[in-house]
């Protein structure tokens, strides 16, 4: 079975169960609204040793980082503020005192750095591998929260950054290369914390997600919430340097933004984008009606048989 | 290093981030007060393969239901109701879909029982062991939420159940003896959601925590948190049938509730509860001026040198 094939089955399994509040399973985030202004967000990530890191390949603080940026990423993709995290710590013996303050300081200047709070957790032994699982918690207006089901015909589907890298570089680290720029990407990935939110805060971005498994993937996430389908542009989407334009498409763990904003006020938003941050928007394709994922090059329909990065 | 001296140092660490509102380590749950009258409280366990459970001598239903369990538990510890929860599980591959149906069948089957909603979770492949990550969600009153902190001099300490069976059956499977009542009962512990909220409702409940570690070692966190002393009845604690005085003391994984009450009104307060859940309320010590732990028996002091029960 799929991880989507468990969790959809998760989910028939669950549907029976009460709510209390709580907008559950299908975004990046559950969100129960505890007010009429605001909401807390909420969503947990688990990383294993051999699995989502080599313990040779990746150091300790870096480790830390990243355990903590892939969930920040999934606040900031439905335009949210990261306020507190859990963590919990399974290590074998053999992993050091050393090792595990070195995770800490990593973990830790990250939190610095976004205004996070440790809130709990859980430490306990392993028979073998490290693993790190973080639950994160966001706050934000109810009227900010971007969900995957609200993107609309003839939308402009946007990108933040270049793609492909962080695949580029899980290659060079499976090739035994740890030391290149594109490794380094790999293992120090950078939530979009700031640009998620001001996305939020924009009434003319519909849906949104951070891009995990590869826009191939993702997107059809988003098509199948808003019931749409999409149109994407090859020779518009932005391909890292050292990365191809398959792992631009199919990478995972780009923890960049994926989102669709009204056609009209694309431009404008592109605009007042790159004014904030200094950085572009990548216009990639538009969403339209039906179900399919089409692919164009210079205008024309092309065939493509790629699909996302899978896990497990 | 133990599990509670990196917890201290992970507390040291980050004593310099922001709360963002929330009440962080230190209690069974942080808590987050998101109105004049209401809180949510958030907890999280993980279990490891071969640390906290074998495979061989646990059923994967068995399994699904104490993940949950005990992180029902540390909300009822607080005097809150269980709302919601986040599921991590890390499979290897050779934990087949049958054992993942089964396992989501026990989950499932508590959640319902409970009215506890399934809100998100992930899902990832192992090299070899399975891992569990819940976190836990809890709902409560603001004056009812119970803190390790509220202990006074003169209350009286009770717990709700007798003790050390789970520990007994944990010995029975570590022994072989994986079908006697005590190791079901090690498999399947029965969290106190309705106890745990009925005391958070009464005033003269102060200070309460679940029993995870034994009481040796869980009511050295009380003592600390409210900077009392205390004095434990040898005689009056309850020992579960076919565990011994030693383990019902130190033994863990009991996941019933510890708790103190103002002295005046704790006779009323267990005959309260006696007509309420049919079963007694167990007085087994009071709370004292001063830091120490002190044990006696038939009204004389003894030394005791029993310490609680350590994952780590």
């Amino acid at each position: 079975m799929t991880e989507f094939g468990f969790i959809n089955s998760i989910k028939t399994l669950c549907a029976d169960l009460h709510k209390n509040g709580f907008e559950g399973i299908g975004d990046d985030c559950a969100v129960f609204e505890f007010s009429e202004r605001e909401s807390l967000l909420f969503t947990t990530d688990l990383l294993c040793e051999g699995v989502h890191f080599l313990r040779h390949a990746t150091s300790a603080r870096e480790l830390g980082g990243k355990a903590l940026a892939v969930n920040l990423s999934d606040i900031a993709a439905m335009g949210a503020r990261p306020v507190a995290t859990l963590l919990s710590l399974s290590l074998p013996a053999e992993a050091t005192e050393e090792w595990a303050a070195e995770f800490m300081e990593g973990y830790h200047a990250l939190s610095k750095r976004y205004g996070v709070a440790l809130i709990g957790g859980d430490t306990t032994r392993s028979q073998r591998d490290i693993v790190i699982s973080v639950t994160a918690i966001g706050r934000a207006a109810n009227d900010h929260i971007k969900r995957r089901s609200e993107a609309e015909t003839r939308d402009v589907i946007f990108t933040t950054a270049p793609l492909g890298g962080s695949d580029a570089g899980l290659h060079d680290i499976l090739d035994g290369h740890i030391d290149t720029p594109l490794a380094d990407l790999h293992r120090n990935p950078c939530p979009e914390i700031e640009k998620g939110q001001w996305l939020g805060a924009r009434h003319e971005v519909h849906a949104m997600m951070d891009i995990s498994d590869g826009i191939a993937s993702d997107l059809r996430h988003i098509m199948t919430a808003s019931h749409k389908g999409a149109v994407i542009d090859l020779d518009r989407v932005p391909v890292a340097e050292g990365a191809t334009l398959k792992q631009a498409l199919c990478g995972g763990e780009e923890y960049r933004l994926l989102f669709t904003a009204s056609f009209e006020a694309a431009e404008q938003l592109a605009r007042d984008f790159e004014r904030r941050f200094r950085t572009p928007l990548y216009p990639i394709g538009r969403i339209t009606e039906g179900a399919q994922l089409k692919w164009r090059e210079h205008g024309t329909e092309v065939e493509l048989d790629w699909t996302g990065f899978t896990h497990y």
